[in-house]
This record gives C-alpha cells, structure tokens and sequence, in this order.
C-alpha cells in the first residue's frame, strides 16, 4: 500500500485538499490521476480511502474513514542534543520509522549546532510514517537550554540519559523494561561532545538513571538508535 | 582517544606512513604538527602509538605496537541488495560503529542500483572504525547475483533473511542467539522492492531462517539497521 498525508486542517466533512509538496508526489512521482483510489492518513491515528476528483492546482479527493486508532499511551521519546543537520535528519527519520513519537532536541552545553527548524524535520515524520505505514505523527520540540528540557520533559514513568561510563548497557535496560509496554520511555543522547557532567548530574537530581548505550563509543546519532531500538524491541 | 588508520602495507618495522586522506585529516582537522603523539590502528586489530616524524608529502610516524588482539571469531555479517548511494553509505557506517565485520552487497534482482565502489565503502569503514575505536576493519564483497551469493556466502552458524510475512520477529532471534556470543551471524536485507519470492525459496533450501525486522514497513536500510542492533545487543 501506498500512503499519503493530508494535514487535519484540509480535511472537510467529504473533501480532502493535499498540500503542493504531497499533490506533486502523487501526481508525478506515483503517476496517479483522477479517479484513481488512494490511501491517506491524517498524522493523528485516522486512515483515509479517497478518490482524486480534481488534480489542479492542487489534488482534492472525496474521501472515506478506513479506521481510526487511539494514540499509544506510552510516549517514546527521544532527547538529543543538536548534531550536524544531515545526521539529525537521517536520525530523525530512522527513528520515526522504528516508533519513537516525540522528539526533544536541546541546545545543550556542548552542542556545536542549533536550529529551531522543526518544518524540515516535520516534513521529514511525514515522509518516514508514510513508509512505514503509521498513522501518528511525532512531536518535535526544540529546548534552548538543557535547563528548559529538564523543567518541560513531562510526565514519563522510566527517563535514561546516555554516558560512556555508566554501568548498565542497553541489555540491562531492555531486561529493565521487559513487560512494560505501556510504560512512557524517554532517552536523552548528547551532542558529538556528549552532555557536559553539570547536565548528567542535574539530570540525574531529576530522576534520569546514567546508561551506556554501547561498549564502543558510538556517534550521537548511532547511540539514539541504539536507544530508539530498544523502544522498537520492547516487549 | 583519537584513532587514525594506516594499512598495513605502509606499517614498517619503526616507521609508518599515512596515506594523503589521513595525512591531511591528521594536519588540517586535527592540527598535529611534528612532534605530537598519535594513535592509530591497521585495521587487522593492531594499536600502534607514534610521534610524527615528517609531515610532507606525507605524515610519517616511529611507532610502537601498543597492543595486538586477535579478530573475534564469531562473523557478524550484513547481505543487503542495493539501495541508493547515500543510503548505503550510512547504513554502512552506522553498521560498522554497530559491530557488523562483514558485508555483503547483492545486485539481486529487485534491485534498482549497483555499484562496485568498494574504495568508498572501505573509506567509510575506516572512518566508522575510528570513531568507535574498533581495531578490524570490515570485509566488503559485491555480488553480481543473489546465486552467485549463496554459493559464497560462506561458513555462518545462524542465517536469516527478512522477509515482512515471516512468522518469527526481532525478538525470536534475540531470543534464539542468546548465549551463542561465538556463533557466526548472517542476515540478509532485500532492495526497497524486497527480495523475490524466488530468492527468499533458494535462501530457504540453503539454510536461511526468514524472519520479519519490525511490525511496520522498514526500509532496507532502517531493517539492516535493526539486524545489526540484534547483532550489537547479543549477549
């Protein structure tokens, strides 16, 4: 099955309008015409059957509720500190592909990027729940200090926050969590420098436990997906 | 710990050299100058420490073996059927950073690419094995058919190949190599179309499990990825 994305807002009582990026995609890139059957989702748990009844300027289908899902209860969040743009991008995709739904990225003490691009990366979940067949869309937020990310983190029941030299491994946090499904998860992962011990430690006064993610020292982005792995594993 | 790599071939009794890429990243990204100590490895498990003798047209170190390990014997093996470029080459690195000490790469017949460009694999492996501070390098190995992989794909003690309908999941095979720390591993990823239902019935009668990477629709790269997280996170 091919999947689209129309935003809630352009989504009528019968009418489906897509943006220009999503009516360019089905037009050129999957050669779809009027009258020809497509899937949609909304990002926020409702899949959609529609039949395109105008391709310009943009595609308008008439449309039919498939089914609608509840979101999971359980966040998987993902806290990183900003990295070079095209791995940030790449991570976020992965990530989203594999199940976490919110992602927190913090300006942190050593972080040598910033941006509060959260369009780009918005477009990039839309792209990676598409592929992989999902129908919620993640949360992004952007936190110019680590101090801001540790008063808005939220309500989440088990919070870790990656560092070389803690003892436990990702196989002590996966047995951790073990039967836990419904549990809210949140991984916090350092820039290229890693998180500057004043963060671990006030971290650690706000309820995260120190894990390493890997016995060799593994990139930002390769320790998020060690971390967005063991949410995809639990069981 | 910064780690370079020289290849063995450049590694005298007391002298080494640096081939013009890693020249260039010891002088112009790091700025070492004559005098300073480095650390690098041969990518056959050796760790070498060296104090920069020359730095034109080449860097040139007298080193000592700091110490020498012998390549674990277990084989931890990626077959993937071509993909794009970029996405190869990331899966490649992060893989590499994962653990993952042999690829395969299958022009097999759902493929859309190819490529023989082992010199940019191997370029990407030594950056990877340097940033994790692993001391081997990875195999890499085109194949022009997915016959001609089976018939060479070796001597491996468990085999999988992804297949979205199989029955058994990541959790399964985490659960089935639990323990088996020195059994060789082998799992096999199709192109973005998959492999052919042929080739999934000829992998089959040579002993592969098929087994399915994730409850949603991966990309090959994001199901790789999770091959390789099983194989980073067997205990």
């Amino acid at each position: 099955m091919e999947l689209y994305y129309a935003e809630p807002g352009n989504i009528a009582s019968e009418e489906t309008e897509f943006d220009a990026f999503e009516s360019q995609h089905i037009l050129r890139a999957r050669r779809k015409h009027r009258g020809d059957l497509i899937h949609f989702t909304d990002g926020i748990g409702r899949l959609y059957s529609g039949t395109i009844i105008r391709e310009k300027p943009v595609v308008a289908v008439k449309h039919k509720l498939v089914r609608s899902s509840e979101r999971h209860p359980a966040i998987a969040a993902l806290a990183i500190g900003f990295i070079k743009p095209q791995r940030l991008d790449f991570l976020i995709e992965k990530a989203t592909e594999l199940g976490v739904n919110r992602f927190m990225l913090i300006n942190s003490r050593f972080a040598n990027y910033s941006s509060t691009n959260t369009d780009r990366w918005i477009k990039i979940c839309r792209q990676a729940i598409k592929q992989s067949l999902r129908l919620f869309l993640p949360e992004i937020k952007v936190f110019d200090h680590f101090e801001n990310f540790l008063l808005e983190h939220g309500t989440v029941d088990e919070k870790y926050i990656a560092e070389q030299s803690a003892p436990a491994g990702p196989a002590e946090v996966m047995a951790g969590i073990s039967g836990m499904r419904n549990h809210s998860l949140l991984f916090a992962v350092g820039p290229e420098g890693g998180f500057a011990s004043e963060e671990i430690d006030q971290a650690r006064d706000n309820g995260f436990t120190p894990v390493n993610l890997g016995d060799f020292r593994l990139r930002t982005e390769t320790a998020a997906l060690v971390a967005a792995m063991i949410i995809n594993l639990r069981s």
